[in-house]
């Protein structure tokens, strides 16, 4: 029986893989470039096809010690068909039925889903969302995803296009998204925005705004800098993860008066700020909700660190074994 | 075999009754003052159990003739013990395991459902919502309640708790809500929003303050006066209109990027505006909408009138059924 199933996170960047065993421990990690697999389809799928099998080769393992394949993508996939529907960070693999290829190619079965729907299937089952029964997922990354899991089953919605929890409006009136509308979350609590608010205060000479610029030294005030300077006291840098925290709790309030969830947890590279992010973020939503649901709120970090969507995209295909 | 079951809607006011065919055809109905039924838990539930049965019996149907009863009922319920929970409007009812109590008395299964999550089921399976598995449903009334069908069941959340779909926050810094939350959906497109807005647009003399005040001859400005205004040409009631339609709007943009659904359907008493509503609803959602999104939006009202809760009560209480 094989007992391994092997989980790949596609990103723009990065390809991350995991195999995992019947436990759901991680046995190994590898990672490949997205770029080394070059740009069209058919040099796509033979050099990830041969990047999977040397990963396998150097581990001592055959395709028969597959169980099964999951793949998580950031963008839009259609998880029916196995296919990569809107990558509008590497567009030359769009359209790849990546599914049911490396099926027919590995003779085991595979599941395809968005990236963040895999993440928060892999926090539900084996990670920070364990035990609850509706779990809301936040991934803060360069923008801000989201995943469901409802009465214990991920929901999707339409076509796969639901759960956009970062588009979630907390400021009509707000700052404009990059999706065309105003005052959406992403606007707030995503990598690319927390810098962007970070260079207007420095340009703005918000108050701090030198003690920041010279503890910056010149580097761009992303979220892994402005978290450093917060913990080493910087005012204006906790102030700029007061404002994120706060969009953020606006937004766990809705959530909360939406779903009733029985957690929101928080994932993606900006939740490494822990408490700068999340203490202000639970100040804020607990002010805004009514009790039991105050008293109750339950807002925590992930569990499995940047693995995530790739152990949750490997158990999908585990558990859609007939 | 019984042919007919029967759908209660209990508000603050009265007790809505209808009897549904087994093709889901409203053949009777019945209105009762809730008040009628006194104030102590024994009395409520003797004068419940006597109305019902002149129904019946004035109709020439007998307990037998009773396939089950369905509940809806304003405020908190618990669905599983067919117990009310909080009823804001009616503190006395509290407590009541109407459902198992029913169920015994006439001998034929019951269902509770909060009466939006009811409304919600009732135009899902017959109304404005058939044909889609994931509906969203918002009831405009004194406040602004919600109901969700998502993968063709009801969802409710965290002991029922959820699909509180007007406490959205569509503006951070707006209006201050009932619930103690601020720029929450209600504080928009609920009716006692609308009224609140209309009387400071007047206290505050907003242009056309004067035409609107004369149409009015001192009634109280709420939405059956505002919809009659802003048919007949008045410009600040079409305002007024307008800024309602416009929250619901952005909440309406907020609920595509988060379910997905195929359809959102407004219910509740102030949806009789129509197009007052609907027209700036769906520009303002459009606007803040990416292709195909903004293509497909699909905003309806409702088609069961006043009786969705008691028709959807009754559905949920034949299918509950063994």
């Amino acid at each position: 029986m094989p007992q391994l199933t092997l989980g790949l996170d596609i990103g723009g960047t990065n390809i991350k893989a995991v195999l995992l065993d019947e436990a759901g421990r991680v046995r190994h990690r590898a990672r490949w470039k997205t770029a080394a697999m070059g740009a069209g389809h058919g040099a796509i799928l033979a050099r990830l096809e041969d990047a999977i099998r040397g990963a396998l080769a150097r581990r001592g393992l055959a395709d028969r010690d597959l169980a099964g394949i999951g793949l998580a993508c950031a963008g839009l996939v259609r998880a029916d068909a196995g296919r990569l529907e809107r990558v509008p960070n590497f567009p030359h693999w769009e359209g790849l039925a990546l599914g049911p290829w490396l099926a027919e190619r590995f003779a085991c079965p595979t599941a395809l889903a968005n990236d963040v729907n895999a993440l928060a299937w892999g926090e539900w089952r084996l990670g920070a969302g364990r035990g609850t029964r509706h779990l809301v997922c936040l991934a803060l990354g360069t923008g801000v995803g989201g995943g469901l899991v409802l009465d214990g089953r991920l929901y999707t919605g339409r076509d796969g296009l639901g759960a956009e929890l970062g588009h979630l409006v907390v400021d009509a009136r707000g700052r404009r998204c990059p999706c065309g509308n105003r005052g959406c979350l992403e606007a707030y609590a995503g990598a690319r925005a927390i810098t962007l608010a970070a260079r207007r205060a420095l340009a703005r000479r918000r108050p701090g705004h030198r003690a920041l610029a010279a503890r910056l030294g010149g580097a761009e005030p992303g979220p892994a800098a402005l978290d450093r300077a917060a913990r080493a006291g910087d005012r204006l840098a906790r102030a700029l993860w007061d404002e994120a925290g706060r969009a953020l709790g606006v937004a766990v309030a809705s959530y909360v008066n939406i779903f009733a969830p029985d957690r929101i947890v928080i994932a993606g590279g900006v939740s490494r700020a822990g408490r700068l992010l999340l203490d202000p973020a639970r100040a804020e939503a607990r002010a805004r909700l009514m009790d039991p649901a105050a008293q109750r709120l339950d807002l925590r970090l992930r569990a499995l660190g940047d693995d995530g969507a790739a152990v949750g995209a490997a158990l999908l295909a585990r558990e859609s074994r007939p």
